[in-house]
Order: structure tokens, then C-alpha cells, then sequence
């Protein structure tokens, strides 16, 4: 059997990754949502395993020296990372894989896998970027500038990009989404069994 | 502006190329069909620029002479191809553009476009291609043997396919073909202007 795709959904800040991947997870067979782990404590209703792989700080520090993560980053004061190990058992099973992270980590990853898929997921505009951190109500204005001036960044890193996916609907882009996990799941390498 | 797609859909004879065609193309914006070119005689209710461009037989030598078919062939003493012109005016326009040819030409066009994505429909099995050539009506016992083992070859030339599509149900390879060309509109290399 041949191995499942690794698929790296990415995008600035406020670009809407997750609302996509609400869409489309559920409307797809045999695709696996990868859960981070984190040294941060578990807020309300978050459970090990679902929301966050719960580690204590030197449990997170021994499976770094074990390179045991894909990408892992230290975020005030916190760890976190992406196990490989549940990643690789799915991939090895013929399962699709999709990791939802930080454009940093996403770029650490396809240097480590350069076969997976890298889709950058944008908004409209600066400015509709802009409105929706806003609309968070819990950013700073600080915080919003230097979330703008990181995803102008993030623009600049395009050749490192399989896949650009415009969320200026949430149907349409998980649409686009859904079709290229899809559409890889086609390409003859996959599919090769069939021919014999 | 980025230049359309080239997407060649191929496959053995009774494979249904056409049926899952025939879903795909009124569902998409922005994709054009290439229409063939032959200097057989129409046949009634076939209009010429609709179902093929019909040429004189002249007309097509010369043709040839000008490099102008991306592929050609003489089947039963009528000469066949697609003219290359309709195709990169669209593609130029930044339209996808789609072949639907035999697996021959196919090789050839791919062998010219190596950017252009070849998509090889198949049925679920030969005994099924076999039902379906049979229940053509049409086919000599001669005719069937020959293009049961013609579809046996084009099986061993997947490494110069991009995608196989299992047409065992209609709606689903039609799904999957559309997945094909929809992902690839969303290819950085088509997008890159988002980022600017």
C-alpha cells in the first residue's frame, strides 16, 4: 500500500485556517488532524489527546532530544510542538495527514518532508486581515502591527508554497482545500496499484 | 496574468472518458474543451467548430506541414488531431484547456507539454471494460480482443501519467477529475499574483 500525504495548512494570523479545516475535515474519509503537543496548561473543557497532547516541561524537552517533533517553538513561556510519531503511523497506513501551524514551523516542516504539501491559506486583503484581528477583540494594537507586519513576511516566503488558498468565502476555500487533498490522492504514485 | 492548465484526460476505449467529461465540464468556469479536427465527413446533426472542425483533406496535409497539431493520426483512411491554435489562445487567456484523446496522442502532446497534466480514466476492471465495449453493440468479437490488449499496453505506461481516475462510479470520478483541475488553479505558480 502507498503511503498517505502529508498536508501543512498554513497562513498569517487571522487568515481563517481553522474555520476552513472545520469544513473540510468532516467531509473527508481517512484524513488525519494532527494534535500538537503543548507544556501550557489545559484550559476549560480542553482534553489530552483532542485539543493538545498535554506534556510536563521535561517530558517536552527529553522528546526534543529525541527529535521527536516535526517543528516545535517556545511561545511566552510555553512549549510547542508536533509529535512525528502519530503522524508517521497514519502517513504509513495510507492516511492523509494535516498539520494546522504557524507559517515558521510550516517552513521547518517542508524543509524536513519536502514532499508535503504546503497550503498557504490568505484573506482578502491586508485590511480584511486586519479587521478580523480586530474583531477578535483581545489583541492589542501592538499586537495587530506586529501580526500585519509578520504576515508581510509570510507573503515574501511564496516559493516555498505548494498551494495558495483564498478564504474570501469559507465554502469556496474549503472547496479548494478539499480539492487538493483530493486531487493528491489521484496522482499516479498513489494510485499505481490499480493499473496492475 | 498566470497561463491556464493543459489537462490531457485519456484512457482506454469504453473506460468512459466521455460520460465522466460530460459531468465535469458544465460545472467549471474558465474551461475550455478542444474540439478535434478531421477530415471524415460530418455526420448528421454534427456541426463543424462544435464536434470537430471538418477540413479537406488538403487542408489538413498543410496543416501538419505548419506544425500545427499538437498530435494527429490517420485512423481508417481519415486523418485526426487537435490543432494547437484554439488551445494556446485559451491557455494564453489564462483559461484551462482540456484534451480528450487516445492514449497515443495523449503520449505525444505530454511529450510536447510536459507542464500539461495527464489524466488516465480507467474502469474498475478489464472484465468490466470488457461488458462495456460488448454492450456497445457496435464491436466484433476481433475489434474487442484488440482493444482489450491495446488497453493492457496503455496499463504499463503509467510513469508518464500524472493521475489515474477510477471511473467505477460516475459522480465520483467526475469529482475527482474536477478536484484535479480545481487544485491546480490553486498551485502557487497560478496564484502568485495574491501574494503581491
Amino acid at each position: 500500500m502507498s503511503k498517505g500525504n502529508l498536508f501543512i495548512v498554513t497562513g498569517p494570523s487571522g487568515a481563517g485556517k481553522g474555520t476552513v479545516l472545520g469544513r473540510v475535515m468532516p467531509s473527508m474519509e481517512d484524513l488525519h488532524y494532527s494534535v500538537s503537543a503543548t507544556t501550557r496548561a489545559p484550559r476549560e473543557g480542553e482534553e489530552d489527546g483532542v485539543n493538545y497532547y498535554f506534556l510536563r516541561k521535561e517530558q517536552f524537552l527529553e522528546m526534543i532530544g529525541q527529535g521527536a517533533f516535526l517543528e516545535h517553538a517556545e511561545y511566552v513561556g510555553n512549549y510547542y510542538g508536533t509529535p512525528a510519531g502519530p503522524v508517521d503511523e497514519c502517513l504509513n497506513k495510507g492516511m492523509d495527514v494535516v498539520l494546522e501551524i504557524e507559517v515558521q514551523g510550516a517552513l521547518i516542516v517542508k524543509q524536513k518532508r519536502p514532499e508535503a504539501k504546503l497550503v498557504f491559506i490568505i484573506p482578502p486583503s491586508f485590511s480584511d486581515l486586519e479587521l478580523r484581528l480586530r474583531s477578535r477583540g483581545t489583541e492589542t494594537e501592538e499586537t495587530i502591527a506586529k501580526r500585519l507586519e509578520k504576515a508581510r513576511e509570510e507573503y515574501q516566503m511564496a516559493d516555498q508554497y505548494d498551494y495558495i488558498v483564498l478564504n474570501d468565502k469559507v465554502e469556496k476555500a474549503a472547496d479548494e482545500l478539499r480539492a487538493i487533498i483530493l486531487a493528491s490522492r489521484c496522482a499516479v504514485g498513489r494510485r499505481i496499484n490499480l493499473l496492475r
